[in-house]
């Protein structure tokens, strides 16, 4: 407490995601995309540097990578730095607008490898994104440990309402094995 | 869509909230931390600087304001900037660390001029907040036009098993005068 007013934050990813991520590929199929956001999550627990949680916002038709998150909670001492929250900061700042549903923008899809918790599902209605896909399920992080807040299944039905078409479930397993290499390194429970 | 890695996001308050905010002093009262709270989103309007939304997060027991934010999805171009969000990140900036529960710490108190939203209700709790004082309703924000996502009578009482404390409508009338403001002044809807 000794400045008058709080330092800016700085929202970066780590140098590594870009061994993960191929950002002239053509992540074509639903699948392609959830593997990226599970390869991210994987990385992440890997090196240590956050929760088991990537997540990544892709133009729908041309399959190209906007942008990608990693969870960087503890990382970047920020309670709002989920992967999802990081992925459509980053591609916002990429496209130069606040939304990515703006007048003439194609559709993006979100790929999460991990169904949003209450704060992400709000984030999800703002950041104009039209599909999300994701991979394990809030039952799945709760077994983790980890609190996924206020969501009902009346949330999802109100993004279904404005038009967000939802996935739910895909490539559980595999995002699922993240979690328990997450558990089985002792990675820390940030939020239980 | 030229470069292959998004840049860094930045996120740092206007200048002019430094003659808003006095960071020496106590604010007392609930009262007190509110009008804050609301002078932030009327100044936020005045300026042109975004939305009509203000908060501030305090030490419970001093008074003393540990960060402040204003809404600035729009100067930003950032949907997850609501005025709680910046609050809360800048505050976690500044104690350096991802709660402001940890151990050892005073309880803190956030003072949002309206309802926080689907996504900044969930900030909420990952905050590591005890106490949130709000002004303005949901409802009231909704009347100008303002999409307030999926929360429900649920949500709240979430957020109150998990041990805080919640006041609603506090300073009310001060805060709708805001949204008032901003409607003669024609201020942007970016989330209707």
């Amino acid at each position: 407490m000794d400045t008058p007013r709080p330092p800016a934050v700085a929202i970066a990813l780590p140098d590594w995601v870009d061994e993960v991520v191929d950002w002239e590929r053509a992540y074509a199929t639903d699948e392609d995309k959830m593997r990226l956001a599970i390869a991210l999550s994987r990385e992440n627990v890997a090196r240590g540097a956050g929760g088991p949680f990537g997540a990544a916002v892709f133009e729908e038709a041309t399959g190209r990578v906007v942008a990608v998150g990693v969870n960087s909670v503890v990382r970047l001492n920020n309670c709002t730095l989920h992967a999802e929250m990081m992925a459509f900061q980053l591609a916002q700042a990429r496209v130069g607008a606040f939304s990515l549903a703006g007048e003439g923008m194609p559709v993006h899809t979100l790929a999460t490898s991990c169904d949003p918790c209450a704060m992400c599902l709000g984030a999800t209605l703002w950041s104009g994104v039209r599909r999300v896909l994701c991979g394990a399920t809030r039952d799945d992080a709760m077994l983790l440990r980890f609190d996924e807040g206020p969501v009902f299944a009346s949330s999802w039905a109100y993004l279904k309402r404005k038009g967000l078409e939802i996935r739910h479930g895909l490539l559980r397993d595999e995002a699922v094995a993240v979690f328990d290499l997450y558990r089985a390194l002792g990675g820390a429970i940030y939020n239980g």
